[in-house]
């Protein structure tokens, strides 16, 4: 795998649908066609390295892209908040890892969504976190909800979260406090494995150094899963991922389980790090031209950070691409222009090379006043959350709309 | 007025409150005690110079709030989208200004804002948006939505929108088309005169520029609407504003209103730019403690970028402060801890100096799991756009749940 171009697309790409009804922008875009395609790619990557695949569905939070990710042969689904979790499981999803560490008031929210039959895993890396984790979980036996959890199959585990590359939270695979964590979860009948977060892999540069850092977040899980068992301890799950790494990885020796999200959509970021090409993005902002600065170069659109997000997670990488990549209406990319900057409501577009050629007609002709734009995005995560839908469209035509929610 | 150290509080401030009854993390926290006080100085301020004030409800999108600043004496509102001016026509505000320029297919939806009773005014930069206003405002005379319109009071108004500071769009003072705008729209009797935000406030430095930067924005937004009037053209409206001139300005002259809107809230970009305090912030977001990293001196909060947003605007001032001052959960700030980084649903809280002199007591003990802290913004408008509603908190106690909404 080599990095593309953030730029090039092939030709056929380029072919001309009728032109989109009218639309109040800006417009949340997903095109289903790239957006399946993706979800088909990741389910058999994963597949083929014989592990079953988690989706995290913070990306999207949107009940039916998750459920297409279940139709292909997701086994259950990664959450990053108790909101998350509480509009999955209502939405069917039985079976959640809610993958960031849990503190002790939220203990009482996880075991809710046990009383309503969920499978539910929270993560540790502290002793302090187990023993809430535990305390509250003995204070609810006997309880009604615990009754109702028993009745409807819900569970709660938890999983010791594994810290493989100093990047954020976790323990070291060789960090004494993860017997004793183990150990004292164990007691209480809790202890279903360990996690990692391989978030590290978005700082890798090329396919060489992808595959070493996967092989980095694989084995040091594995070495934290193989220290519990040789204590005795079990560790039916070791669950690891990132998009890059599901993507990169040689092995999944001693996986049960792999964790990806961005994938859905993919962004700017992953197609700097080469794990995807622009034309595999399906998520896009939809935009409308609201005036000119011709003496500038400028042309300025109705979407600012407000809908394009703040992340301006391309910045540190080989290609700056600003606040998004300009595409005509249909998703081609408009070569050497981008969204230079952004206010609350407003995006301007420039030249990525300046100004110096342009004539008034360039920006008022090529662009005129009403004409839309597509931007595709730095990070789908953060431009997703901006808005409340998704405006379907496949093959150039605008189908359903599809919610999604935000907050906690 | 001089600027501020930006973690500077006095000491009365610091007397404790009670602890905060148990909520769910994060939240957006919404001290009405100093959004008052904001909301006075600013409406204050602007009588004393003589004109109107217009907040822009924006940053808040929250009826409560504008229904206070109206109490005050606000006159009107400002909106960054028809969204915004729906929401607010529902709750009882009939005089609107969007303040981005409008786009040809969004004029049908400001007309149907006029036909709800509002006067609503929009504004135009350039010929082609002024046609595509007075044509659609043309075509819709005589349909029943115009005889709505007349009998609900409803009314369109244009501005014409100049640029004062070659930040964003606009028409120079001196550019020849100001004058056919005017007329084509004066033609159709929709000029209602001119407005301009002078952005660039945001980078002055110090009271002094601050002031001369407002007399910039000030006397070119006048001289725009002189040029009309020696042309024999109305120009009823001279609409200025940001929070930063509002407040340095040493004249309105020439000026009917004055638009501002982050000041409800302040931020830490405010209290940068030394037009605010610390203290003076009212939005801040709870958080609580999730983790550690003891050994680099890592306190790892459920606030990350979701919560506080990407936003980073004092990365360029002259004390950044990372994604947030850290304060404890009554809003005192914990000298010498910033938010140093962010993932989507974790916060990193390290010192400012680096974490040599730390012991594992210091992280652990002083910022127990389950802790909670408060943080004070960036940027006050990105960081309420993440949540849905306030929870309002007065000396110290939880009052009321105020909604807010988003989206377009």
């Amino acid at each position: 795998m080599t990095t593309p171009s953030p730029l090039a697309l092939p030709a056929s790409n380029a072919s001309p649908w009728p032109p989109l009804p009218p639309l109040e922008t800006p417009v949340a875009l997903l095109d289903t066609d790239t957006l399946d395609a993706n979800l088909r790619r990741m389910q058999q990557r994963v597949q083929a390295l014989g592990v079953a695949l988690r989706p995290h569905v913070k990306t999207a939070k949107c009940v039916p892209v998750a459920r297409r990710q279940q139709a292909l042969g997701a086994q259950g689904i990664t959450v990053s908040t108790l909101r998350e979790a509480d509009e999955f499981q209502a939405a069917g999803f039985a079976d959640i890892l809610y993958a960031v560490g849990i503190t002790p008031h939220k203990v009482p929210h996880a075991l809710s969504l046990c009383e309503r039959g969920c499978t539910l895993r929270v993560i540790v890396d502290s002793l302090a976190a187990a023993d809430a984790v535990v305390q509250a979980w003995q204070a609810w036996q006997g309880s009604p909800g615990a009754a109702r959890a028993a009745a409807t199959g819900g569970r709660l585990g938890v999983l010791i979260e594994v810290d493989v590359d100093g990047e954020r939270a976790g323990l070291l695979p060789d960090a004494p406090a993860l017997l004793t964590i183990g150990q004292r979860l164990q007691a209480a009948g809790l202890l279903d494995g360990v996690m990692t977060h391989g978030g590290g892999s978005y700082g890798m540069r090329g396919e060489a150094a992808l595959q070493a850092f996967a092989e980095q977040e694989r084995s040091r899980c594995v070495a934290a899963a193989e220290r519990l068992r040789a204590a005795g301890l079990p560790c039916a799950v070791v669950s690891v991922g990132s998009t890059p790494t599901a993507l990169s990885a040689a092995t999944a020796a001693g996986v049960t389980e792999v964790r990806a999200g961005i994938y859905a959509f993919f962004d700017l970021v992953m197609a700097g790090l080469g794990v995807c090409r622009p034309e595999h993005i399906a998520l896009s902002v939809l935009t409308s031209v609201i005036g000119h600065q011709p003496d500038k170069g400028w042309v300025l659109v109705d979407a600012g950070w407000m809908a394009l997000s703040r992340d301006r997670g391309t910045q540190n990488q080989a290609v700056d691409q600003g606040y998004g990549v300009v595409c005509d209406e249909h998703g081609t990319p408009v070569d050497g222009w981008w969204v230079q900057a952004a206010n609350q409501e407003h995006g301007i577009i420039t030249r990525r090379d300046g100004a110096a050629a342009l004539t008034t007609h360039d920006v008022t002709q090529r662009f005129p006043l009403g004409s839309r734009l597509r931007i595709l995005p730095n990070h789908a995560c953060a431009t997703a959350a901006q808005f409340s839908a998704y405006r379907c469209i496949s093959q150039g035509q605008l189908g359903e709309t599809w919610p999604r929610f935000g907050g906690w």
